[in-house]
């Protein structure tokens, strides 16, 4: 079912594993970071300089795509990777996330249980999910089957199934009864997958169950005994740091640890490593590159920060590059003057240069935690980084 | 005097010139193009993509970096080369384009013989220009000295003596009188370039004399009079293409033919031709890194647009790249449909990947022109590109 995908365990520690992911686009060295490309572009970089700055493997939204341009026009135009010239791994969510939460609020705000705001999301039922679109207000239906297409049309290698992703301001009963649609619908997601798959992509099926332990172990068995290839942590994780890693050790618990786990939406330093311990495969997040466009900078070892904004008047002087062991191309050729100056002065330069050093900054980061845990020296290697 | 420079020419073709043009940050092949930085930074592009697209020389503006980060911000930073990161040859001018342009209007358009607008300039007597800042509207006092120690303290390896831009509504009186105080202040220019002399920087001497062929003469016999390095053509050329060339006819002659001559803002396809053909060497203008970021791509071949406008619905599924034989990253990388769709959905990278085809396609056009000019087929290569 998956002939074309494989992943192997090379090395463990303790629960932490390095392993190899292989897709038809490459592969995926393990534990990785997944940069986003929300709209089909990680924004301001090129494919080019992703692989200069080593990355392995990026995310697009289903949701946005499927507003603009269409998966029938990235199908035209050859698929993802030819139409974006991207030539690596490629993976894309189900669309549900940004559906319920923009219907919720801002993206990714009431996940995380911050604020509730306007909807975009008109109505759930067993079939599907109805919303207007963010861009013309046109009415929109995605069920799993129109999610599992749209995926296909895309083209990506790694897809996910159709889930709700539930709420943090929702009760036990609403995100059981949840989980339980969701569960359907990755059932629905699988057999649409199985229907036409070609050998070309591979699905993951994600655990909900909100901060429930009970629902989130039954959740993961349900995905576990299903032939999903990979398995996603979704959901609400809490509105705390602290409840977030409870809630992320409760979904491990039941689950098929031989496939890849993916945690969705995580990207901070030190959370990586928390992940990374309890056996997390794969992160994606917009942080690095949604940072670096407000002028902050990622750095090791600057107290709870884990950045540093370049906006602030104490970098107008500092001829020091972001990072002296850095040897991303601005750390090569700017100070944190110049950037600074940039940013002050509203030139474009400042957005890809600081993405550019968030961008090998990750990987550089997923590549000493990969030999730090074959090296069993993972705590060393935390030290040094947060 | 300007021990560290030299300009060879080491081939003509009729009263085009082949050259080459040694600065202590390296030669530039010539005839060339400046690509405008002007406040000190490419739009969007780094140095690394600029040698990438086999850029020789930059320019950046007086005017705009004295207002911020301010000269001796940037002497303290270690000069421009240091604070940007840009190791090859740059060009300043001598902030008066953008005083008198402001002056008189937006930038450009009053010397074009365009329209008139709000006045930043507030006053120009015989010792110098009292403006406006644009940034926080602090009054500024720039004289023949400040311009020359601002260049100084920038650090740039080409500077531009002060002289008044005279806009194209001008009566012969006028220009005349302005004409020669511009002389004046380029004597000033020259004595306080003389005094501070440290062998790292080379001064251009600026004929003006508007549309007025006697004026034209005069001035730029005073140029050659005098020990300037190089030779730049400023002021208005006249408001239609005809005139244009009539206007830098006029400037060529009495001119000392062994310095190198710069064309000021001039950089379209035919135009550029046709400046080679009477013989200058260097051309700047930031028509092809500011179309691009409208959404313009430099093309060969197009009638009289000389581009393509990538926000055109016809391009959204042209799967060709800008144009076939280009080897440029983003021809090699991406679709016109991917630009396209990048300007549609306001994506960022669609800048600098258009910006790099521009540039390298301006690149190639000079380095053509260069082998055109030596193997005396020039034609051939005009035939080809316009």
């Amino acid at each position: 079912m998956y002939r074309n995908f494989k992943f192997n365990i090379i090395s463990s520690f303790e629960k932490a594993r390095v392993g190899v992911l292989k897709t038809p686009h490459g592969d995926i060295q393990t534990p990785a970071f997944i940069f986003c490309g929300t709209k089909a572009s990680v924004k301001g970089i090129s494919p080019k300089q992703l692989i200069e700055n080593e990355t392995q493997v990026i995310l697009s939204n289903t949701y946005h795509l499927l507003l603009y341009p269409g998966a029938d026009h990235i199908r035209e135009r050859g698929g993802l990777h030819s139409f974006i010239g991207w030539k690596g791994p490629i993976l894309t969510d189900s669309g549900g996330f940004q559906i319920f939460s923009l219907g919720h609020g801002s993206v990714a705000d009431e996940i995380k249980g911050r604020r509730s705001g306007i909807s975009a999301l008109l109505k759930i039922d067993e079939d599907g999910a109805l919303f207007r679109s963010y861009r013309d207000g046109a009415l929109q239906f995605l069920t799993p089957e129109k999610s599992i297409d749209t995926q296909r049309n895309i083209g990506a290698n790694l897809i996910v199934a159709f889930d709700e992703c539930t709420p943090y301001h929702s009760d036990k009963k609403y995100t059981e009864n949840s989980m339980e649609r969701s569960h359907r619908w990755e059932k629905r997601s699988l057999n649409e997958f199985i229907r036409k798959n070609d050998f070309s992509q591979a699905l993951y099926g994600v655990i909900q169950g909100g901060v429930y332990e009970d629902l989130r172990k039954r959740s993961a068995e349900f995905i576990s005994e299903n032939p999903f290839f990979a398995t996603a942590i979704g959901g609400t994780l809490g509105s705390t740091k602290t409840q977030m890693y409870e809630v992320v050790e409760m979904a491990m618990n039941g689950l098929d640890i031989s496939r890849p786990i993916h945690l969705l939406g995580i990207g901070g330093i030190s959370d990586i490593f928390r992940g990374v311990e309890i056996g997390i495969d794969t992160f994606d997040c917009v942080h690095p590159t949604r940072i670096a466009r407000h002028g902050a900078a990622l750095v090791k070892k600057n107290g709870t920060r884990e950045h540093i904004n370049l906006k602030n008047t104490m970098y107008a002087q500092d001829d020091n590059p972001i990072e002296n062991d850095c040897n991303c191309s601005t750390c090569k050729g700017f100070s944190r003057a110049y950037l600074h100056y940039l940013l002050k002065a509203n030139e474009l330069l400042a957005f890809p240069a600081i993405t550019i050093h968030n961008i090998k900054f990750m990987n550089k980061l997923m590549g000493e935690i990969r030999e730090g845990i074959q090296n069993k020296t993972l705590d060393i290697v935390r030290e040094k980084w947060c």
